[in-house]
C-alpha cells in the first residue's frame, strides 16, 4: 500500500513519513498529495499569529486541550523561525506540547521557514491537506511574525486569531495596524500584566474604526492568561461563533474560492520557477547570467526579460 | 530628459518619482532601471533587522547622523509592515527621522510590504539601485521581523546589523538562533534596561559556539542606547571594520556573486509568474482552475503540473 492509502487508513507513521517527504521536497510526495486531495475540505482550520513573546505556543497547547476535551482530533502545524543556513526548525516537535505527546488524537508537526526559495506557505498547505485527509477535525496553524509569508499562511485558515500582549514596544502600533484586517478574533494574552486593559481598549477602538459595513463579522477582543488556562473556553466558543457565521452567511464559499486562488497562484509561481531554473541552470547558463550582472556587462532587468521571453511561448496559449 | 538621466544629474524629485513608479509596478520603470544599472555598485549597503520593539528606527536615525557628520550621503529604505488590504505603508516617510527632513544629503524612502504576490525583496533591490546610482555613499535597509522576505532583504547588504533588546520574551531564543548566521554585527539596544548584560553575554556565547573556522569574520556584540546616542560611534566604526574585512579578504567578490544570484532568482520567479498569470487569466481560464479545485473535480498539484508543462517549452532550451 502507498503512503496515501495508509494515511486514509489512519496510519500515523505514514502521515509523518509523507510530511517529511514534503519537507524534503521529494517529487514522489506529489502523487500521494494528489490521491489525498479528494478527501480534504472537512477540517476546520484555525490560524494563530502574533509577535514574538506573545505566548502563542502556550495558547495553542491550551486550545488543543479544550478541543480534545470535546472529543475532537486536533492537528497542529507550527511554523518555526529557522536558521537560514542549516535549514532545521529550531523549537522542533520535541519540546512542543509535551503533555499531548502520548495522545493519538493530537498530531503535531513543526515546519521550518526555509532558505531563499523554499516556499513555506506552499508546504504548509500540503501539510494541512495531509492532516485534513487524516481526519483531523481541527487543524491549528501557528506562525511567528507579520511578514508576507505569514499573511499568506493565515489566509489558509477559516478563522484567524491574532495574539497581542501588553507593552511590547515602539513598533507595536504599526504591527497592530498591519494585522488588524487579517484577524477574526483578537486576544490580549498575559492579561495579568500591566496595561492589558489599555491594550484591549486600544485594539477595540482601532477595530471599530476599521470596521466596514460590508463585512458582517465584527471581530471581538478577548483576554486570556495562557499559562493558567484562563479565557480559553471563551476563545474556543468564539471560534465556533465565527465558524457558524461563515456557514450561515454564505461567506464560506467566497472565502474558499479566494483561498484556493491564492494557493494556486503560489503553487504556480513555485512550479514555474522550479522548471525554469532546471532549464536555465544547464551548461552554466545561470552562472553566466550572474557573472554578467556582477561585471555590469548586462543588467538583471534585461536578462530576466529575455529569459522569460525565451521560456514562455505565448502563441501556443 | 528621462527620469534616469535626471537622476544621474542629481535630481532628487526624479528619484522620488521613479521610486513611486517602482512601488506602483509601472512597466516604464524597467527602462529607467536598466539605464541606471551601470552606475550602481558603488554604495556601501547596511542591513538592519531585529524584532519589533528593538528600537531599530531610532538607531537608523543615529547612524545616519553619524555618517552625515563624516560628510557621507545616506539613503534609507525602511520596510514597513503593511495593511495587507489597503497596501499602504503605515509609518510612512512623514514621521520618520524628522530631523533629517531638510538635509539634502539624506534620502528616505518607506516601502510597504505588499499583498500576496508583490515581491517586496524585488522592489527593495530596485530602490537600492536607484539610491546607489544617485550617488548615495551609504544605503541603510531597515526591516522588521525574521521572515524569509526579511532574510532575502538583508542578504542584499554588505554588512548586516542585528538588533536585540533585553527581555522580549519566550520566542526570543528561537529568533536569536534564526538570525545568528545572518548578522555581521550584533547590537543589544536599550542597554540601560535590566538584563542587557546577560543578553549580550548569551549572544556572545551563542556566536562563539556557532562560529566556524572557515569564516574569517567573528561578529562582535555591541551595546547601544539609541535614545541617547550612546554606542553609535563604535557601531559605525565596526561597520567600517567589516567593510574593510570584505575588501581585504577577497570575501567581497564571493558575496556579490551570491547576492546577485539570489536577486536574479527572485526576479526570475516574479517575471515568470507575471507573464504566466497574464496568459492563464485570459478567458476565465484561471477562475475555472480555482473552481475545479474548490469542487474537488481536480487537485492543485495536477493543475499546476499541466499548466507549467503547457507554458514552458523544454525542447527549445
Amino acid at each position: 500500500m502507498g503512503l496515501a492509502d495508509r494515511i486514509l487508513n489512519n496510519d500515523i507513521r505514514a502521515a509523518a513519513r509523507l510530511m517529511r517527504d514534503i519537507d524534503d521536497g521529494l517529487e514522489s510526495a506529489k502523487a500521494e498529495l494528489k490521491q489525498l486531495y479528494p478527501h480534504t475540505g472537512k477540517a476546520y482550520i484555525i490560524g494563530i499569529t502574533g509577535p514574538p513573546g506573545a505566548g502563542k505556543s502556550t495558547l495553542v497547547d491550551q486550545i488543543t486541550a479544550e478541543y480534545r476535551g470535546q472529543g475532537k482530533r486536533v492537528g497542529v502545524v507550527a511554523i518555526d523561525p529557522t536558521s537560514p543556513f542549516t535549514g532545521g526548525a529550531i523549537l522542533g516537535d520535541r519540546i512542543r506540547m509535551n503533555r499531548h505527546a502520548e495522545d493519538e488524537g493530537v498530531f503535531i508537526r513543526s515546519l521550518a521557514t526555509r532558505g531563499a526559495l523554499g516556499g513555506i506557505s506552499h508546504s504548509t498547505g500540503d501539510v494541512v491537506n495531509v492532516m485534513d485527509a487524516m481526519g483531523m477535525d481541527v487543524v491549528i496553524i501557528e506562525t511567528v511574525g507579520v511578514g508576507q509569508d505569514e499573511i499568506d499562511i493565515v489566509r489558509m485558515a477559516h478563522t484567524t486569531i491574532v495574539i497581542m500582549v501588553p507593552g511590547l514596544g515602539d513598533d507595536i502600533q504599526a504591527i497592530k495596524a498591519g494585522i488588524l484586517e487579517i484577524g477574526d478574533i483578537f486576544v490580549v494574552n498575559k492579561s495579568d500584566r500591566d496595561g492589558a486593559d489599555r491594550t484591549a481598549r486600544e485594539l477595540s477602538v482601532m477595530l471599530e474604526m476599521g470596521h466596514s459595513r460590508d463585512s458582517g463579522w465584527m471581530p471581538k477582543v478577548l483576554m486570556t492568561e495562557g499559562n493558567r488556562g484562563e479565557g480559553i473556553k471563551a476563545l474556543v466558543t468564539e471560534c465556533l461563533a465565527h465558524k457558524e457565521y461563515l456557514l450561515s452567511s454564505g461567506a464560506l464559499n467566497k472565502f474558499i474560492m479566494e483561498k484556493n486562488a491564492v494557493i494556486l497562484m503560489n503553487m504556480l509561481k513555485d512550479g514555474l520557477f522550479n522548471e525554469a531554473f532546471r532549464i536555465v541552470s544547464k551548461n552554466g547558463k545561470f552562472d553566466k547570467m550572474v557573472q554578467e550582472i556582477t561585471d555590469h556587462s548586462s543588467d538583471p532587468y534585461t536578462i530576466v526579460e529575455n529569459t522569460v521571453k525565451g521560456l514562455i511561448v505565448t502563441n501556443r496559449n
